[in-house]
């Protein structure tokens, strides 16, 4: 049994509550910030993976961006929730408290 | 966007530890035991997700089982942990500390 796989699995079912939650705590970001502060809290995520998740948020109304030149390099998209956002995520934070708590019953020794 | 969907996918990533969860506590669990622990638990799972989840992590040599007689109906797959199976369920429980403390750190208010 590969324990990556199953680790994998649970950071992957998490990440968009945690790309909201660093949106969210941030009022906007764009992506390499992202992937930065996911990476301080060893959730690696490879830009492939992220792309392909703001796009969807963005496309569900989720977050909305808008471009800022950037001092070096090409402009950068800066995320921010959108009003429907903000409630979406509110109701994901409730349903991860209820969740690890769940998880942290089952699991208590 | 479609908050459960989203649910749905943090449950699913959680849902094999909380099974070996399940069986670690009850030191052996039948699929309709394990089932009903989850649901008391607020995750409802079906039995078409639990069973293949069983038969994987059997396979993967993580669960053994014994059949027994059951006082009514059909016999019953008692499920336990190997002994790479306790091994493999410790790390996942590491994880899941390391990976619940950063998602609570992100999402810190």
């Amino acid at each position: 049994m590969n324990i990556e796989n199953t680790e994998s699995q649970m950071r992957k079912g998490l990440l968009e509550l945690c790309i909201l939650g660093i949106i969210f705590r941030e009022k906007e970001a764009y992506p390499s910030d992202i992937l930065e502060q996911l990476k301080k809290s060893n959730l690696i995520v490879l830009e492939g993976t992220l792309y392909p998740l703001l796009t969807r948020l963005k496309n569900a109304e989720v977050l909305t961006y808008r471009w800022e030149e950037s001092p070096s390099g090409p402009p950068r998209k800066y995320y921010t929730l959108t009003k429907p956002g903000l409630k979406f995520y509110h109701q994901l934070l409730a349903s991860w408290a209820e969740l690890s708590d769940a998880v942290n019953h089952i699991t208590a020794q």
